[in-house]
């Protein structure tokens, strides 16, 4: 698989963008957050961890997007499709691209509208005290973007989802090495730096997210960074990961037994998987996000209160749809989603089995390997 | 050393912030940031790179803050100090906190100001829209934070600059096996993976950050993804990482000479260490970052248009102060900075180099271990 994309695709987006922003009235879309940059230039670099700097996109009505950034990301984006690409010398405390940033805009945009992504998942990435600013430097009306670009990232390109295939190809293979690295006494904190280790040595650029937990029977939490106690027989170890290739994440997890499992871990595991086909078969073009997660959730309980249950994924490790009672987005060919349903164990244990899947017509393919409804014992 | 801090680094950060906010007539701070909610609470988890859920953290004129969460993050947040945890299912799309969150902080603020950080380097971590949403519904005044928060993290603590000492000394163990991974042939991107997996040996809880790379006498460019492209006899390599432990970074590089070095890369490698020898001797309690900046870039040359060289270090990657002309920050005991000189070694290429410390009343203290002038061949 080659590194990044051919220009077609980012001219795919961009029109596709332009189509909607001229329906919507907007003269351009002002981005500023590492995947809505990415997703309309391919421009990749693991720098954004850095807060120091801020980075602008312009997608104007017409014509290619325009990048306002700092002189130091110049030559990455010149290996991008952008032409046009307009830097300063940050940081900069007096001016820190608010004046280079409000001139292309008023040059691009002119009288019109400009639209910012604000909807569930966005953030401005940039100083407050710096958008009012721009804004009053501008002198332009600023709007939402009316959802157009969270809208057209839902929904998967070929190319896109043969980077998801090849991570979650790349997991399962790290997945199926966990019997080298966990067993009795081993620490989960010492698991997790192995796991990674693991994804590294199968071909993951890097290891942007892992969680986890274990304990008897089940575990309470799945966002809690690992403990120091060993593991011990009996125990449900989850691993969750969201490794990265090419700059798109997989996102699923596997449950295992420590040299034995009981039969409420067991019995746990059964339940998910059962959900997850449910889920499987619910996962069909037209159907409701909604729809989906109550499959799972008639299966593992709960009703209303159950939270989400899967999530759409690409760019980011969870992005676009949840699946939720509330989230009624229906579904189309392209879109990649995680299955994730989860169950109690125990009073305060719960086990949570995740799978990676992409919606096409002929009905939901696997990216992950499904799992099995016997929980294995390592 | 142990995981976490005790509750008196808390206490201490917090009654500092309120003693600050007093003088400056803020009623609140409202956090919405991971490094800014972990700063006043040690709620550390992978889970923020999640985009889905926002987060909220009020620090009141007294007492402890206020955790305004999505119920996921319930259990780990009443782990840390915090007592008072008020959360919601999230995602919840009609209402996304936005009521639970304006309701807390008219409780907690009454008729004062709300101060956000909104200064340089920060960002609001919510959407635009539920921010508007939030204003509308408390009716109370926002402002900027006065810089309060950024304020207080550039000066550590002795226990954080004990994990960044720790976090450090680990990624100085892992570029002491460089030589195991890279040689002739060896492309970078499999380098890059190589060194992340050495890191986690280590030690490392996971790995962030890492740029680099490799050419004839120098590299292009130091923000780019690795290249397919084998390594070669003659080309320098540098690896500059941002390894976490305990949710404290190290950011350092160190380069080396792929089995033969130029006359052209020695050079430019003494000359970085030369610059980086009187980086440390103007990095004094009372002098400025600006000075330390012209100590280092009067040996490498290019007056004010250099870039910054070196910036502030902590949770995350860069924090705080830049080594810059134009930041006249003067230096604390207990701030960490980092000293990153760069060289042009040709017409398209450059060297750079990277060190930690921490300022001291008695001087500059190492974090990294410091490179000699020989430039490493391996």
């Amino acid at each position: 698989m080659s590194q990044g994309f051919p220009e077609s695709e980012f001219q795919t987006r961009t029109t596709a963008a332009q189509a909607r922003m001229g329906e919507a009235g907007l003269a351009a879309i002002l981005l500023t957050t590492e995947p809505e940059i990415r997703y309309f230039t391919g421009y990749l670099t693991r720098f954004w961890e850095s807060p120091s700097r801020p980075w602008f996109l312009i997608v104007p009505a017409s014509g290619k997007p325009v990048a306002v950034i700092p002189s130091i990301g110049a030559a990455l984006m010149g290996k991008t499709w952008v032409d046009d690409i307009r830097t300063w010398s940050a940081p900069e405390p007096a001016d820190d691209g608010v004046t280079l940033l409000a001139a292309a805009l008023r040059e691009l945009a002119a009288e019109g509208k400009v639209g910012l992504p604000s909807g569930a998942e966005s953030h401005l990435r940039m100083p407050l005290t710096d958008f009012e600013r721009v804004k009053a430097a501008a002198g332009m009306e600023f709007t939402d973007d009316r959802g157009i670009v969270a809208t057209l990232r839902m929904v998967k390109s070929a190319a896109e989802i043969e980077k998801i295939s090849a991570i979650c190809a790349i997991a399962g293979r790290a997945f199926g090495r966990v019997g080298e690295i966990a067993r009795e006494g081993v620490p989960l904190t010492q698991v997790f730096r192995d796991f990674q280790r693991l994804l590294l040595e199968e071909g993951a650029d890097w290891v942007p997210y892992l969680s986890g937990g274990a304990d008897q029977d089940g575990y309470g939490d799945v966002i809690s960074p690992a403990s120091h106690a060993p593991l011990r027989t009996g125990d449900v170890m989850m691993l969750d990961t969201g490794a990265v290739l090419d700059g798109y994440f997989c996102d699923y997890d596997r449950n295992f037994a420590i040299s034995q499992a009981s039969d409420a871990a067991k019995k746990g595991h059964a339940r998910l998987i059962e959900a997850t086909h449910a889920g499987l078969e619910a996962a069909r073009v037209g159907a409701r996000a909604s729809d989906v997660w109550k499959a799972m959730a008639d299966i593992v309980g709960g009703g209303e209160g159950v939270g989400r249950m899967g999530h759409g994924l690409g760019m980011q490790l969870t992005e676009g749809l949840s699946l939720t009672s509330k989230d009624h987005t229906i579904l189309q060919a392209g879109m990649v989603i995680t299955l994730e349903p989860g169950v109690g164990t125990g009073a305060e244990t719960m086990m949570v089995h995740e799978e990676n899947i992409v919606i096409e017509a002929s009905g939901p393919r696997l990216l992950s390997p499904l799992a099995t409804a016997e929980l294995p014992v390592i």
